[in-house]
């Protein structure tokens, strides 16, 4: 017999129809003879019903009690869940994070899960309950309730899957798998039956929002099988797991995108110590997270550092720069919001030459201008107009024949 | 330094502005130099809301589920009401049943509390928070989530303020106290400055609904002084407390009515053992519950069996009778939606005689017929016909010189 952990988000959820439908998918697994643990987020809107009750009441509210506040909405629905179970007359028995327990630290708000406890769950399994678990909290070692942050109950599905020991962590999402490319995109994008987790991060942080990243690199860590599957329809999904031959056997994987980024470029930096630290320092002070940052080498004494930020924080980079770049006796401050990134990832990079040429050269038989380049041990990354990024993804979509399926692709 | 609990209802933490509004009147309590407790009740229409969700997967749900579902309701106003209070500049702390904790049988959607622990409460009032407390939810011995049933949030408050042996309990409500009579009825109804906890058990399980029962049988227990206060305008409002010296000179605090019950007669029943249980047993199985009950003594073999019920199970109970009427061999099944009760309540009655005779000469003089009486050691309730009702509170009203200041009305 095998255990399964089932999670579904909170549009899954969304209504009575849906957690009917999700009871069934639940029902139905243990009636094809598995265990069942089910994670569920709050219903669909719930979580920002909450903290909008919250930032009614204070912009700077207290973390502690924020967290008891949105925590409420997955207590809401693993109850319901569990009554749908009961009323299809089956067994359930829903468990908030502090009950089973989902031991995290004190960091309210984006608290991580540092133990979860399974017995009083491997126990009502062995009794034939399915059972249901509130997704995205826990509690800390003083029994304060704490929650993990936005996406967290992905993050608590495969932490359970790994405490379990779990034969599958399946995570229910609106696609049915992850694919070699955007869809909407590329007409010819193929779902991956199967994804290392390396890849999968690659992917996630590039803006190819299926799973959490931290679920991801839990699962990693804990080498827990983790299926994307479709919770709309029956489908193979796609296998997040560990390396192996097939894989390595193909150079890229998948081509991702992403244009949510601005470029910034600080012309005539004199080329002394200290000046990044300038820079990056007042950027940080604002909180703005930087991507990519290139400073060539300089001959003159002067170089340019150019680099890139969420594009939403474009306008207060360039105000909070405006003074330090003074100071450091820059010439110059350009801004570029058009742009956009786009990447090849793949595992096998690690043993193949010859994979940026490959890109950079099918970008250039299209004329399509490289700006910026990142590259990391499994992916390569470039910046380039955004008006160019559909047919930039497209194109190397062709380019490393991502339409075929991995085994006819293979290079040598 | 004092320890105050404070208990609110839903509509006091309805919105925004009420919890801001509730905040303040914590603080002013810290600011006077108590030590304060806060018990709240989910925002009012939240706990409908989450019965309607469940209620529309099953209509015979899984009662512990139920529990996990509504109590979310609770936890959403005790994070805000915290919340709210530290943006005033106090310090605040929330807690939930499990957390301090509110110990329960596993009754689950009507628990009973069986020990509260305060020593964390403690702690922290020590340090200077308001400490606020989930009302009408408690965990069992197990770690279930339960609650107490509606209305339990003034239990909680009382239980509270029996284990951390608070100098008061104050359940703020939307009326400002408790009156001698309706003041919509009886224009020169009067506060009750002091009532004693057995008058308001009778007045409250005879329609007087300010408190719930349940509370005011704790607060009699554990000798907690409860305070009934106005949660919308400053004001004395009404304690309830032992009896004394006073309140026994008074024969009679209250004049209380009821408007929801109806009367039932089977005529021309056999005097024979059995009858009642017949009769009664059919009613209970069909969870009615009956409240008066008068037989006469029968001279003929036959006697006639008058009861009241709950008004809105009038037709199911006339329904219910006609098979086990017939069986018995009574003569005739009728019934009378339009009764009211009036009651007289005093503690004073223990040691007055005469109590009943100068209530049914007073309903005689206004030329009312008196249905059906019934008595307590503390208590007398007659059944009229409903178009009487208010002309007899009056009339009771104006009997016993409730209009007068207790002092002025003392009867030898």
């Amino acid at each position: 017999m095998s255990l399964i952990v089932q999670k579904f988000g909170g549009t899954s959820v969304g209504s009575i129809e849906r957690i009917r439908a999700v009871a069934a998918r639940a029902v139905a697994a243990q009636q094809a003879g598995h265990q069942v643990v089910v994670t569920v987020s709050a219903m669909a809107g719930e979580t920002n019903r909450l903290v909008a009750l919250v930032e009614a009441l204070s912009s700077r509210y207290n973390k502690r009690e924020y967290d008891v506040v949105v925590a409420a909405g997955e207590q809401v629905s693993i109850g319901l869940l569990a009554i749908a179970i009961e009323a299809m007359g089956f067994r359930a028995r829903s468990y908030l994070g502090w009950q089973v327990r989902f031991l995290t630290d004190s960091v309210y708000s984006k608290a991580r899960i540092q133990e979860v406890e399974g017995f009083r769950i491997r126990e009502d399994l062995e009794q034939g309950y399915i059972v249901i678990i509130a997704g995205f909290q826990g509690v800390d070692e003083a029994g304060n309730v704490t929650t993990l942050g936005r996406g967290g109950s992905d993050t608590s599905a495969v932490a359970l899957a790994a405490a379990l020991q779990a034969d599958y962590c399946d995570i229910y999402t609106d696609v049915d798998g992850v694919y070699t490319s955007d869809p909407r995109i590329v007409s010819s994008a193929r779902r991956l039956a199967r994804i290392s987790y390396d890849e999968m991060l690659e992917m996630a942080s590039l803006g190819a929002k299926v799973l959490q990243t931290r679920s991801v690199e839990l699962a990693k860590k804990y080498k827990v099988p983790l299926r994307v599957l479709s919770s709309l329809e029956e489908g193979e999904g796609t296998l997040l797991t560990e390396e192996d031959e097939l894989m390595e056997k193909v150079v890229v994987s998948a081509i991702t995108h992403n244009r949510d980024e601005a470029k910034i470029t600080v012309l005539g930096v004199p080329d002394r110590p200290g000046v990044a630290a300038t820079i990056f320092g007042a950027l940080a002070e604002a909180t703005i997270n930087v991507d990519m940052i290139i400073q060539n080498v300089s001959a003159s004494g002067e170089t340019d550092l150019t680099f890139t930020v969420p594009r939403g924080d474009y306008q207060a980079a360039m105000d909070v720069l405006a003074v330090p770049v003074k100071q450091i006796g820059a010439k110059e401050l350009r801004g570029n919001r058009a742009i956009a990134k786009v990447s090849a990832v793949g595992v096998g990079m690690r043993s193949h030459t010859g994979v940026a040429q490959r890109m950079f050269k099918a970008l250039a038989a299209d004329g399509i201008n490289i700006q910026m380049i990142s590259t990391s041990e499994i992916k390569i990354s470039v910046i380039l107009d955004e008006k160019y990024m559909e047919l930039a993804v497209r194109t190397l979509h062709d380019a490393f024949e991502l339409d075929k399926d991995a085994g006819d692709r293979v290079i040598a």
